[in-house]
């Protein structure tokens, strides 16, 4: 079964925004989508500061501290989280150039230690992986992401997106609307 | 009122405890609570990375990218934030020197922005400030911090956080426990 929230028209819709969407990353656009979802008090989402090792500070003036040697640091969490309504939302983003699958080295251990955490917690969890070539991004929740990484696979096949995953409907406002998806699937049974 | 969550004996315990904590910030304390909390599977709360804008970056080696220009930004929201058993947290912290008042210029406006957006978004949302002078942690609702902060006033004084917050106890390993206070206080009613 495939899962098109919006049916068949949202893909052809994908299609024809390519040509708007093409050059901005997955951050960017949920980074958009993100704002605008504040700007409208749906949602505070926000992605996290890339941690960053300061190892020496200029002091050279009162107001301005110039970092002068510092290093990135392996974030331990994954990289976006926030509150929707009442429910705690966190997940992590992943964007590949494949359009036959997707590596799971793409995913780091502690990201789905993370996850597998933040669902005992009883979070919302998912990733987002989008597909370059095809132009879709897919929402996965965290469990079934975290059954593929612990299968022994190397990487997910495409098709296993089309099955297991939902396609996110894109509009020029909100290019990455997974709160769609929260709406219309998981919270649904609610 | 005072809300002394554990009764008298917490304050006693706090105060012959005074010696361990010495020269821990309230920032130590609570990364030590955090880290507690996620061993035991209690809950997943993290202090945001503090975001730094990056100017330069030397690419010597693939492996190590070392910045050499970099400034810190300020950030646009709390700096903790995190699911609690199906709820989600979002604080900020704050430590003052004065015996007697809390100086609300401490606090940033965009940060009880946030606040209010969380509130909004139905999180469980507070202010943590520690009176280092009586060594002494505070829980304040987000919402009793934010009608103070719009109230023109430019300080509290010590007593409001007597009759207003909740005393934190405090163990060696778990120096702020301020789940304790959600437990007992906030989810009480539900």
């Amino acid at each position: 079964m495939v899962n098109y929230p919006d049916g068949r028209k949202a893909t052809t819709n994908t299609k024809l925004t390519n040509y708007g969407k093409r050059g901005m990353s997955l951050e960017d656009d949920i980074n958009t989508s993100n704002t605008y979802y504040l700007q409208i008090d749906k949602a505070v989402i926000y992605k996290k500061p890339t941690p960053v090792q300061v190892v020496t500070v200029d002091y050279k003036s009162r107001q301005t501290a110039r970092i002068t040697e510092a290093y990135y640091r392996t974030p331990s969490t994954t990289d976006y989280n926030g509150v929707y309504n009442g429910y705690p939302l966190d997940f992590e983003a992943k964007e590949t150039h494949s359009a036959t699958s997707f590596a799971l080295r793409l995913i780091h251990p502690h990201q789905i230690a993370h996850l597998e955490r933040v669902l005992r917690q009883k979070a919302i969890a998912f990733v987002l992986v989008r597909f370059t070539a095809h132009d879709e991004t897919y929402y996965i929740p965290a469990d079934k992401m975290i059954e593929m990484f612990h299968s022994g696979r190397k990487s997910i096949p495409y098709s296993w997106f089309l099955e297991n995953g939902y396609l996110i409907p894109y509009k020029l406002h909100l290019p990455v609307d997974y709160l769609h998806i929260i709406d219309t699937v998981i919270l649904k049974g609610e």
